[in-house]
């Protein structure tokens, strides 16, 4: 990046972590080996892969052998999607890959509430004697808002209770695309009470085109991928080992991190959005109050264009998204800020500001002041 | 790799060139920008991605925006065989990934001639009314035998002739695994006269899990991975920058130099195997003589047990394959010598070696000594 620029996009894309790179360059060269091929240095390779996996698995209760290595979150969305045979129950704020793969069979939206949280009991209420898979984003990609998945994992055990009792052997799982949220939130399996979970490294200072399915040993899923055999089966293909290894240490780096990174990134954005609202008292703060990730802030403001803002930020070197980073680029409104009930004169006003590592507090404090300097010269253009 | 071994195995993996490497490292860091991101370093992020594409297409005649970008081989030769409703036509040498995508449809196998070659007359008799899809290797993984693509893309356009002349609409498209061959190949598209090519940047000093499918225009697929709708809706998930970008360099590295190469190696594998053949005249060597990759020497010493050699040369140094690097590890006995005929105790005693950049006149003289050596002493045990 550019010296001087200040990155508050964290929720698009982060940097890849120098110790993850580290962790990462044997593999490229001195460790190069295919992991199938029998000579000790790539029985070494494999090992390490496998090791990696396990501690991978461990940041979120699971064991290795439980992952499904893909190439990102999208892949194993749609691999999280592949077993299904009957109906399907998403929100209508998930990421497009979830929806697109919703679409794919009968499916039910759930609604959003208008801070974008997905309401357990509504979630039930979509249920079927059919429905073979739950999918419920652990926090969302444009807002923030920090989902109930215990909540709705409990309702969906009841469910499979109420199914064992009556003998009915149609599976019901939960999956959740934790692509928010590793390093701010809690992510073990167990607590969360989740089937399958999603992960994405390129949103975690790892290598990117690297992501992993985990499900429970119950799971039934069909590969996508078919070949020789690799990852249990599911996806075939040589297995990525540097991107696994870099994924395991960026995890690990993150996690052990994320007590204080939540603290130190909620209070550069708590900063921010206090003067941005004392600043112009019509912006909207959007996303759940309580239950959103600590670094997350989405504001809009009433009537001003975000693309022209986000271009005449750019100049100051200042680089925030409008929407999401999947929509911002087709000229499309965001469908998640109409799930919520925005007004389209104030969605195509929103910023998201995303905090992490590149986030400090004088980046932070000069990032603030030519937003504010922006808004007022869009304001005043509008006179 | 450790100091001191020499590595013959460039057909399992190779090591990322250092060229490769720095072309890559920028996008890890300063420029590691979500493509689809609305600000201007993000969108030279995406031009960079969509140059690369550019200069890896040119390298095989075509367009960047005919290529897919995958996470390898078996990726997009499960993507080639997506828009299959019909039957399909491979061979019985293909790899594990084109055999188990072909196993997915109605499908015929074309049986290969002793010396891994197969026949277009012998396609085309395979061909039925409901055929739609041909997929031949450029040159089998483990022999070596490049496959007369040409002969069978010719009678494949008359068979679509013949169909056009009777209205009939069915599609009839031919697809080569081009995985191994780049860089000693002819790859250029038009005059293989091919409408689908795979290719994998591992195999070619390039980043591993990535790889390429490019199509003609008229060729229909339907996505396996569904999202954002990236890569002409193919195959969604963000971009693979800096994936693509070494893909493309290495690609341009290895074209450059693939007369100078093929020579070199050549003259490597001419030496090899005529020092083993002269030591041991029961050795057999499979393939075709004349059409084969130039660093690939398949060998077998009959009634030697392979792995035992290649635990024995790998304490030397020497890291050589038993059969292809997908069956070695499963301990059981390589498909492409059953359909070549080889018997069991010759199969069984078979080493692959691959040449490459790592290969050197010196070292592959010590290697020869060191399968010597351990072939006699093999030899003396059974006595």
């Amino acid at each position: 990046m550019a010296p001087g620029n200040i990155y508050l996009d964290h929720a698009a894309a982060t940097p890849l972590d120098e110790r993850v790179l580290e962790a990462m360059q044997p593999y490229f060269s001195e460790l190069f080996f295919n992991p199938s091929s029998p000579y000790q240095p790539a029985v070494a390779v494999r090992r390490d892969y496998e090791d990696a996996k396990d501690r991978l698995a461990h940041c979120i209760g699971a064991k290795g052998d439980e992952l499904v290595m893909t190439a990102g979150a999208t892949e194993s969305i749609n691999l999280a999607f592949s077993g299904v045979s009957g109906h399907v129950v998403t929100s209508n704020i998930e990421h497009d890959a979830v929806l697109k793969a919703a679409a794919c069979h009968d499916h039910t939206l759930v609604k959003s509430d208008e801070r974008g949280r997905i309401n357990a009991a509504d979630v039930q209420k979509a249920l079927r004697p059919d429905t073979q898979l739950v999918s419920i984003q652990l926090a969302n990609n444009e807002l923030g808002t920090i989902q109930p998945i215990r909540d709705i994992a409990a309702m969906i055990r009841e469910e499979r209770t109420r199914r064992l009792e009556r003998q009915d052997a149609t599976p019901l799982y939960l999956h959740t695309d934790a692509s928010q949220g590793v390093g701010y939130l809690d992510v073990n399996v167990a607590r969360l009470g989740v089937d399958m979970v999603t992960i994405n490294s390129g949103k975690l200072y790892g290598p990117k085109q690297v992501g992993l399915l985990w499900t429970a040993r119950s799971v039934k899923l069909i590969p996508q991928i078919v070949g020789g055999g690799q990852e249990r089966g599911l996806r075939s293909g040589t297995e990525n080992v540097a991107g696994t290894i870099g994924f395991a240490r960026a995890t690990e780096l993150v996690t052990a991190t994320q007590k204080s990174e939540s603290q130190r990134t909620a209070s550069l954005r708590d900063k921010a959005e206090k003067e941005l609202t004392s600043a112009f008292p019509s912006a909207m703060v959007s996303g759940h109050r309580k239950h959103r990730l600590p670094n997350f802030l989405h504001i809009s403001f009433p009537s001003i264009d975000a693309e022209r803002l986000v271009f005449a930020l750019e100049t100051n070197g200042v680089l925030v998204a409008t929407g999401s980073a999947c929509a911002a680029n087709k000229g499309t409104r965001s469908h998640i800020l109409a799930a919520i009930g925005l007004p389209p004169d104030v969605a195509d006003g929103s910023l998201r500001l995303s905090f992490g590592h590149l986030s400090t507090d004088e980046n932070t404090t000069q990032a603030v002041k030519h937003i504010i300097d922006a808004v007022r010269t869009e304001q005043e253009r509008q006179k």
